[in-house]
């Protein structure tokens, strides 16, 4: 089922321009797409698949942490699946991995009164000692108010009880704050977990350390907790907290990217990618991030194929390990192309959650939007034709770093944040209905692009 | 300050009514409390004392089970601020409370795969043998279905995964899904968690037992957890679980009914009596449910005493013991009473959170639902003048019982029962602003209600 089109650089040459594409966005040209993306629509929609697949990955293997067996095990089945969906070229290709191991850990209120306090230890975090470090807790909002305070972090926890703006923002204190803690003086960080909303529900996630002080046992606890302790403290309470964390980071761990294609018609030797991550936090189901990610990307590949759609060029589904603590799987993707990176045309990553999808986010030059912006409006009746300028995800940056153009797929944001590496990162939490909606947003996208004479241009 | 009207029984009765007080509502009397009333709100509502003290009750003892030393700390700290306050009469009033201890507890799924699950035993739930049972769980949605399947249901554990409708349905299967289970040969009782949101959050609560089947162990599972187990069993899996609970049921135990007064300037034995319940389940801070209850109804009080406000009748606040796992302080409250409990004109309690008020549920005929009526007006400036037919609370229950009218407090409720028996019910998840509208709503009501001259008709 072949649509042929104009080329649509010809097109824009023949009215006279080069430079801005979006003038003359070839409507007629990308709309001729319009029959063969309402029937991946609809197939999409008719199909509940996606979530039922979604449901045997998380339910059958958990979460799937770096160097973990579940997230092996996971791959393997993943494999086995793509290969008995038809995909072609189904296969695995090795990455080494960062192998943090969480260990038992707990945290414990001492004054003004005892009581356990919900945290989850950070990703990376070093280990306390086996009785754990007992400290007085200094609490402060931000870094300038550490700063302010430095003399008094000196052999002190220290909490960055920071709330919520965005994620962007809020973030920092997670990936910087143990570092900022140490440089003052103080033997643990802890941080509020970085979210909006909580039912006492701990945020774990990575931080980082740097070469030029101690590495200081670092955890998250719930805005709850966290809030709890800066009252206290407020009120000229001693509070002190006894820290325990188990973690190890032993040796890298052997891992794997899974992928699989449909191979182009025309030009199989031009690509376009899309995925999502297939590792997790090692809480919760890891369903919303990424568990969905992968499996929209997949299911638009396999509705492809179940619709006949063998475009232009290949198209590759790919389920990327140890986006959560390394990114090493996007990087090892990148490393093990070569030359065939320059050949790709697009990569499409779905990591903001598969909620009600909205559109996407287009990291490249205005030619590509507008271009992308066309292939939008065939989603306008699912609501997500909204194309962004701006979009990336971490699996597919070593990729954009090399030119490639980039999609984030765009959805309803509203939730995603509250349940973001929590335990409560779990299949309830989305929608069959919507996750459909994102295959098929993913399904039209990709097809599009791979199918159309002339590649987008290079960012 | 006082406010001289005429007896809306009179006026009534003036106007050749006597069945239907409703259609001649004496509108210009109590609209005479509209200064006194606006005076009350605006106080209210400029003074932050109210989230300040229930700051110090819950983060200060944190949750207070009966029994707990925690509880009886709290009490001592309540009657000592009422006493500070300078109100009238503090004292507390022995109450003997069940004390039923947790313990340790935790649930693990063994088949298909092993994996930790999320629980909370249910209040008052026999423990398991130290290592805990062990079985194939039966899943079934509804009392119906396990009726269907009682033949599968022996030696099993049974799984209620009954999703939320509404409160008063859905934890009949807390109530009363140990027993169901047990008459079909359960060997112990999961549910899935009371409530429509969750974010891997358990909710604990009452369970009752009957006398004529076993007593078998019973704890709450999270919705995530539930439906998992529900859609592994749906995938033909064999789901085991072992389950360990190390709950204690001990003798019962001393606590208290904690309150004070505003004596009445001219009928200091008729009685209006407001509060909420003083003790909690052991898990988060009973903010919600329901420090913010008690501390709304005393700042009430305190707040009329502060205006120089002596109504003709006493207004009595109370902190309530033991709703949650026995009811033994409103039972209490009212044996202690005698025949005082008939010159009690009305009796109002906050236990629904003390969110956004909207006004107030009524159980009392319809002479006192239109007088009830005409007071709410006074709230409308706040957005709390809606009353509704029907109300009560557990603790002022036993009153109501014998005649006396009773009032809710009703809020917003969207997110009362995300929170209700958690570990996230803490101070945070209530807003100043919000709860000093409540303050301001119970002042009111209960201020105007026992100054007016006639006594509320009894139920």
């Amino acid at each position: 089922m072949i649509h042929p089109i104009r080329s649509l650089v010809c097109l824009a040459l023949a009215l006279g321009a080069s430079t801005s594409l979006q003038a003359q966005t070839p409507d007629a040209t990308i709309a001729r797409y319009r029959d063969v993306a309402d029937q991946i629509i609809r197939t999409a929609q008719a199909d509940s698949s996606a979530y039922d697949r979604l449901g045997r990955l998380v339910d059958g293997f958990g979460h799937r942490l770096s160097g973990s067996p579940s997230l092996e095990r996971a791959i393997d089945w993943v494999l086995a699946e793509m290969t008995r969906d038809g995909l072609e070229n189904p296969r695995t290709e090795p990455v080494m991995v960062p192998h943090w191991v969480r260990g038992n850990e707990s945290a414990e209120l001492i004054s003004p009164r005892r009581a356990p306090l919900t945290m989850l230890g950070l990703g990376g975090s070093v280990g306390t000692p086996k009785a754990g470090v007992t400290a007085q807790v200094l609490v402060v909002s931000t870094f300038e108010e550490l700063e302010a305070r430095k003399a008094e972090a000196k052999g002190r926890i220290v909490l960055f009880d920071a709330p919520f703006t965005n994620y962007r923002e809020t973030v920092a204190y997670r990936r910087t704050g143990p570092v900022a803690a140490a440089k003052a003086g103080a033997i643990a960080c802890l941080i509020r977990s970085v979210t909006p909303f909580s039912i006492r529900s701990a945020h774990t996630g990575s931080t980082r350390y740097d070469s030029t002080v101690t590495r200081i046992p670092a955890a998250a606890l719930t805005v709850e907790d966290a809030m709890m302790l800066h009252r206290m403290q407020d009120r000229g309470e001693r509070v002190v907290v006894r820290l325990s964390i188990g973690a190890l980071t032993l040796p890298d761990a052997p891992s794997r990217n899974v992928m699989a294609e449909i191979v182009g018609r025309e030009r199989p030797d031009e690509v376009v990618v899309l995925g999502g991550h297939i590792d997790s936090w090692d809480v919760g189901q890891g369903a919303m991030d990424d568990g969905g990610g992968v499996v929209a990307a997949w299911e638009a590949v396999r509705l492809m194929r179940r619709l006949g759609l063998r475009p232009r060029r290949t198209v590759r589904v790919v389920g990327w390990t140890n986006e959560e603590n390394g990114t090493r799987g996007g990087l090892a993707y990148r490393d093990a192309r070569g030359a065939e990176v320059d050949r790709h045309v697009l990569a499409m990553e779905s990591d903001e959650g598969t909620f009600a999808p909205v559109g996407f986010g287009f990291g490249g030059g205005p030619e590509g939007l507008a271009i992308v912006r066309e292939v939008g409006k065939l989603l306008a009746s699912i609501g997500a034709d909204s194309v962004a300028e701006g979009g990336g995800e971490a699996d597919i940056g070593p990729l954009m770093e090399r030119g490639v153009p980039g999609l984030s797929l765009l959805v309803d944001p509203t939730r995603y944040f509250w349940y973001h590496h929590t335990q409560g990162d779990t299949l309830d939490k989305l929608d069959p209905a919507e996750l459909a909606r994102c295959v098929a947003a993913m399904a039209v996208m990709a097809y599009v692009v791979a199918d159309v004479p002339e590649q987008l241009p290079r960012r």
